[in-house]
């Protein structure tokens, strides 16, 4: 497991692509819109969107605030990604 | 698992302190000092301070890079402390 520096671009894009990917999953699994979970984690919608298509790079707290919206443990989330 | 608002600090300090005690766990376990942690994952040491002692939220990119430094896979820091 390499470590890696601040801005490299393929690292960041990879991590956050799979972010993205665990919470759209989720979300989906659970039958809420980007509008549902968003009211639920008290988020901005447009953060959510930006954040599950892997554009824009999330605090912990909220990931903690998305993944308790979804019902989710944040570790199994990140585990069913590979991360 | 109660759904939070944002602004609630008991929810906040709680995330927190419980990723903080993964990470130094974490790096106790490694042998490392908050120095070479910071080194190996290109981040500032006070940063990497302030979030042991749960006292700052850490964005999830620098989380992956506390981790990949570690060489721990984050959902398994996360799972150590029941996030």
């Amino acid at each position: 497991m390499g470590v890696k520096r601040r801005g490299d671009p393929k690292y960041d894009e990879g991590k956050l692509s799979q972010l993205g990917t665990a919470l759209r999953n989720a979300r989906n699994a659970r039958g809420l819109s980007q509008e549902a979970l968003a009211d639920a984690a008290g988020i901005n919608r447009t953060h959510i969107g930006e954040v599950e298509r892997g554009k824009r790079n999330v605090s912990f707290l909220h990931f903690c605030r998305i993944a308790d919206a979804l019902g989710r443990k944040p570790s199994d989330l990140l585990a069913e990604v590979s991360l």
